[in-house]
């Protein structure tokens, strides 16, 4: 029997001494080579929306989604795949949403009316089971709402209208200066005796698709949480003519959604062991539940596949990482947070140090770079790796936003990161019947793989400041 | 009577001031704004795609979008729009083409066929009325193509299956790598004797469409043109699977094109003349023909309503240009490039001083940046501009190609510059049924127009040095 353990030593050093020797713009390079030729992440979205679909938290799919990711992920031969147990709320839409605009011709008895397009926010009540009749106000701000008071509103319906502002150049941006009427127009009308809430939908685009998200009573007793729904923009825009010609026209509305009990739900993690610093954990992620309405290919399809092939790619690429990575699959983002808050809770219990947490959650288009919640350190650090995503096009490298499930694990030493893909049409699908398969590219998907894949290599190679403003740990 | 004459004039004089006085960063602001807000460019692709479509050179369409664009440039209030003729080459498709794989199952008499999904390539000649039947020989090269020789190539059709490589991350140049097939597949082929000639189309994209795009013959002799057509990249690797378990197959194609005389066209053009050095040119343009099996709405529907647009935006933005700032909407870029070529001599012959030329072809995706074919030191003058594109994600300034159209344009002195929006998607639409409208987002055509405009500003106002390597004019 001739001795073969020699030989395999020497090898695995020649091995090892090849891989060290590549330059980060060769391994990086192989990392969007093997994304681009050899990626799963579009197969398994196809997956996640055309055989599961929408997949609002609680629900069946969700735990289909849950079921069908973990199984995925336990054939990558990772070190570790868990389900992590969180309670979730449990929101139903019921029957689908009925409503028009009624106006009577002067002289006339009979009401003309005009269906319009409108979805019930999430975590909205129902009207009552016959629906609600109105007339309804036209209003832009919470201020204008407190001008025209309860004199003007009590017993009406409000209709926040206020646009997405086209001239911002993200579309987040625009985003951001609007969302407050769907998230907090039901408690601010109810102040001043409303009877019901109509929001214009959060898109930039004129179209027939009423957007859906979350919306919250705080802590308004139940007698006086009124239903609230999004209105799609050109019934939105056609409803705003409507009441220039008319302020007596009535709105009328039906929705039958609910509000069940909690229900037990996962977080779905994978796990690679770091070969030098295990302990030191560096995640990636994206949310699992979707809203209902469409597949939920956009918001976080794609974040979920992309951050289950970062750790196949790491894999595929013959990166062995230092440290921990993780991938987690978050449940509950669009309407309670809970997974996010879990994982955060769960991590503080066993005193896990995350030094490192990166989110995708801004859709599957072409990937343009980066914001970075982190220290000064941490940040220059990552200006001086821009030359090695030059050549992939990714320019976009800002302090910023993380992303909303890895935030709970905010603190001073962690670097929190978030994907920043194109965002002009992002919210063309965000929460809508259309937010579907057909509309992810798959080398875009891919190219935003390859793009989180890279950072988390460089992460791991090049360490994390542990604490703000000290020098990095050079490994 | 008052005399009003001198108040206006002071209310001129601090007008003038005022717009003199606003930084670069304010105009580029205002231009964006405008574009997001104000803009166009996607009222006109609505027409030239949905009320007119594809416009291939010299059809009825291609004169109807003549029509119509000099109508809308009239509309907008320019020193001057004409049109400038041109002769162009009529080819026409004829009826649908027809396509099937013959195979014969061993001890069976009866075929069976399986219908492919084919289109002729623009400029082919037809098959004879029966359509062609042969053995197909794959090959992925010219020299594969050499090596099998007349002996294994004679009498048959020659199928070309070099794919796009999904590794590259400009689809341009995957595109340029394989283009040679289509370009002058035939050519090649029937050195051979081969009878006919089957592309892979050119997408990056697995799906069911057929790509056409311009094929030559060179100057072989008619009775050596052999028909040749692009079949879909799904049918192109269901016919590589056949053949590689059945070299024994059939192929059957049918096609009735055919190219007519030359007819009389127009390149439509429009002109704000400059204030200060009226016989500088700076152009701006897309070209007006299209392929036939779409409408033509990223290639160039975009580049041509964009290109209008600058001009309008220029107006709009109060920015009275020192140059003359010409839009020129070419004719024939696809199969003969006669428009492009024709605007370059007539300019040559009326000793036109032409410094600068920005073409937009490469569809309505969100805009990057710009390639620049232009000496170092005007090309250095862009990079100086870089910071003032930064709010707009306008990131990638490189030396490359114009464009196609302006490319007879080119001098030591021109400064000739394409725009470059995100590629990703180009190919899924290029030349094929599914280039239509409502693949293009409104934002990212209205980006595209703001961000031409811009440049086009900047260059105006500092300049384009007229010798390569001397010091810029500075105005």
């Amino acid at each position: 029997m001739i001795h073969l353990r020699p030989f395999i030593f020497i090898l695995a050093i020649l091995l090892s001494i090849q891989s060290n020797s590549q330059t980060d713009e060769q391994v990086i390079r192989e990392i969007y080579t093997q994304s681009l030729t050899n990626g799963k992440s579009y197969d398994w979205l196809n997956h996640l929306s055309n055989q599961i679909g929408g997949r609002l938290s609680g629900s069946l799919n969700a735990e289909k989604a849950v079921a069908y990711t973990k199984e995925e992920l336990e054939k990558l031969g990772l070190d570790k795949v868990w389900l992590q147990p969180v309670m979730v709320p449990k929101w139903v839409r019921g029957a689908k949403e009925y409503a028009y605009i009624e106006t009577k011709s002067k002289g006339f008895e009979t009401a003309k009316t005009t269906t319009v397009n409108i979805c019930a926010l999430g975590g909205s009540v129902a009207t009552n089971p016959l629906g609600i009749k109105a007339n309804i106000v036209e209003v832009k701000t919470f201020e204008e709402l407190k001008a025209l008071g309860e004199e003007k509103i009590k017993g009406k319906i409000v209709f926040y209208n206020r646009p997405m502002q086209p001239e911002l150049i993200s579309t987040f941006e625009a985003y951001g200066g609007c969302v407050n009427q769907r998230y907090s127009g039901a408690v601010e009308a109810s102040k001043y005796g409303a009877v019901g809430v109509i929001v214009r939908s959060m898109s930039l685009r004129l179209d027939d698709y009423p957007h859906t998200g979350a919306m919250s009573y705080g802590d308004l007793p139940n007698e006086k949480r009124i239903p609230s729904a999004a209105i799609s923009t050109n019934d939105a825009e056609l409803l705003s003519t409507m009441l220039e010609l008319d302020k007596s026209i009535s709105f009328y509305f039906k929705q039958s959604c609910k509000q069940l009990k909690d229900v037990l739900s996962y977080n779905v993690i994978g796990e690679i062991t770091g070969s030098e610093f295990p302990s030191e954990y560096m995640i990636v992620g994206g949310h699992l539940d979707s809203w209902d309405l469409g597949d939920g290919s956009h918001d976080d399809g794609a974040g979920v596949v992309q951050s289950m092939d970062v750790l196949r790619l790491l894999k595929e690429s013959g990166i062995k990482p230092k440290r921990s990575i993780r991938v987690v699959l978050f449940m509950n983002e669009e309407n309670g947070l809970r997974g996010g808050n879990k994982y955060a809770e769960v991590a503080k219990q066993k005193g896990e140090n995350h030094v490192f947490a990166l989110e995708s959650d801004s859709g599957g288009f072409t990937p343009r770079g980066f914001s970075f919640d982190c220290s000064d350190a941490n940040f220059n650090q990552v200006l001086n790796w821009k030359p090695l995503f030059k050549p992939y096009l990714i320019h976009y490298f800002e302090k910023g936003y993380g992303g909303a499930d890895i935030g709970p694990l905010k603190t001073d030493a962690v670097v929190l990161a978030g994907l920043r893909p194109d965002s002009q049409r992002y919210f063309d699908h965000h929460h809508a019947s259309n937010d579907t398969f057909e509309h992810v590219n798959k080398r875009e998907l891919e190219l935003g793989a390859a793009t989180m894949t890279s950072l988390i290599y460089l992460f791991d190679k090049y360490g994390v400041n542990p604490i703000p403003n000290q020098k990095a740990i050079k490994n």
